[in-house]
């Protein structure tokens, strides 16, 4: 399975994203500026992903202090790393936390006097520990999804579904999120086939979901988000699964443009419509997704995004980041923890405990 | 108002499409190698537009036939010409159509024993009726389309619509079918903000729609496909207006893909939807939509329709060209005879006769 990221006992291996889908390139990270450069750049996406990638960043930023034991000396420069770091995309709300994460094990360290060899290595043992922790998250969203998606065919049969931008292994350590379920299933010699709406105006499904299912031989239709509702008329999908960037604590989903659209058409064509979600992007302090703040973003993402400019200069453009599905529309919410249904409130306090 | 196709006495006008929305250059086209030049490379395009285009393309094939008066040798040229302009969008009915209408009335008045200068005067003369037809037919459906958005806002207010694709004044003579109603009422001093899909794979309404209601002072906002339920979900849309490839006669409605995607949405949020079809495009020999033939596109529109490469190399990817929205989904179809309401079937017959 293609690895988004990994420690090779020296560097982390990135999978370099900015040049996909036309080319699979590893690079290999050595030191924290690298790696601020490939989280601004992208390289590394998906919040999963970064925050890993961040934490890696902190002990290549601070394995090479000097061994003087000088430990305020130590903690100066694993804070200014650390600030560093956050700063190369200041809105990812997971870089910050993994930063801090790691951060605090070093403190900790520090403050019982550890050796600065043995500090370095508990950041290091904390990063790769987080790094196995987002697999396993990953791994149990797909376990958990996968029972829903068992039935949906005759056994042996093809089980044919709709995802929506990218929620999958390359945005996250290993299996992603949405598409965890059916990685897990091909393991077990069950056969999928995805399709994956080509997400305007970054183009998320076509450029990364249609690239990594393939690359991982999983069958992949890309197809525009406007024939969506086609498929489903033809009784081609038999369910739906997207990711989520923040879920109320009523089961409203804030998710990448068109989720809301997807999960509409699901619901006419009566065609289940599944959400997955590690607790973590699990928000209850929000009441519902009208709390949710939706970024604008730049008219130019639409109007030359893709290189050629297709709208009149000067025209009103609308383009938001995300949209906000009403947990009504959504049939069950899936975490590493089991799988939540309405009423949301509950369920979703449960699985957050 | 921006002028699609017209003739300046010598010449036919066009608005050459292949450079919007960038530049705005008319073209004058003063033979039959022009026009179907201009007919092949999207020059002018749309299917009255095409038609009323061919059918001047056909004047300008036989106005320079030598004055010899021999109906046999003119009456040849005038087919060749008919053929040679047919072939330059083979699928295009109204093409075909508009050539055959032409050169019936070319037929009748050599059988009349017209002199050549009179039988080149009633093609020309046939081509101006066309075009001033289609004028004609556009207001029609824009004057009866007004009667169902007059009520939607407050007297005064400005009344906001989606649309999706290009059903506008550039796809026709004037007016357009879908944007009539808006142009008629805006030239009675209505106001109104459109809501214009991007459209793709194409991007017809970015490019073609957003110019045009630009050029001719509507105010609009281009919005990709999967962002029209977010602005339904917001209020910001009081109707949704679309035009047709083809009607059935149980009122089934084939048009660019995205269409039935935006008719479910309208649904889910209780705003109307309602296609402009000028009669011409009812087809009564098809009992539903089901018989009408989907025509599946070159995958490269979708994976590097903009210059870019953004699907992996081999990817499958679906691609139709059109789909159709059931006619339980449809609010009403406005016709130049008026507006059509279910049961279809009835109501479509008594304004095809």
């Amino acid at each position: 399975m293609l690895e988004t990221i990994a420690w090779t006992g020296t560097a982390v291996k990135l999978i370099d994203q900015t040049r996909l889908p036309t080319e699979t390139v590893y690079v290999e990270i050595t030191d924290e500026r690298q790696m601020w450069d490939a989280i601004k750049r992208l390289v590394v996406r998906g919040a999963p992903a970064i925050g890993v990638a961040a934490a890696f960043g902190l002990y290549l930023g601070v394995r090479n202090a000097d061994g003087t034991n000088d430990a305020g000396q130590f903690s100066k420069q694993l804070a200014d790393v650390g600030d560093y770091l956050k700063s190369s995309r200041p809105t990812a709300v997971n870089l910050a936390w993994a930063v801090d994460r790691v951060s605090k094990v070093a403190r900790a360290a520090l403050q019982r006097n550890f050796a600065l060899i043995d500090v370095k290595k508990a950041i290091l043992d904390e990063s790769i520990a987080m790094l196995e922790e987002d697999r396993n998250v990953c791994r149990a969203i797909g376990e958990h999804g996968l029972s829903l998606f068992a039935h949906l065919v005759a056994p042996g049969d093809v089980v044919p579904i709709l995802t929506h931008c990218n929620a999958g292994s390359l945005a996250t350590v290993a299996y992603g999120t949405a598409l965890a379920p059916i990685y897990v299933g091909a393991e077990r010699g069950m056969k999928f086939h995805v399709f994956a709406d080509e997400t305007r105006p970054l183009l998320q499904g076509s450029r990364i979901t249609a690239y990594e299912l393939q690359a991982n031989g999983i069958p992949v239709t890309v197809l525009c988000d406007n024939m969506a509702a086609t498929v489903m008329q033809q009784g081609k999908v038999k369910a739906v699964i997207v990711g989520t960037d923040r879920v109320a604590a009523n089961g409203d989903v804030a998710n990448k443009i068109g989720t809301l659209s997807v999960a509409i058409l699901a619901k006419h064509f009566a065609i289940p419509f599944y959400v997955a979600a590690p607790t973590s992007s699990v928000d209850l302090s929000l009441a519902s997704g009208r709390e949710i703040p939706i970024e604008q973003r730049d008219p130019a993402e639409i109007t030359r995004g893709l290189g050629r400019v297709t709208a009149p200069q000067g025209v009103q453009v609308y383009n938001p980041a995300f949209d906000v599905t009403p947990n009504e529309l959504v049939t069950a919410i899936i975490t590493e923890k089991g799988i939540v249904r309405a009423p949301y409130l509950a369920g979703l306090r449960a699985v957050c405990v």
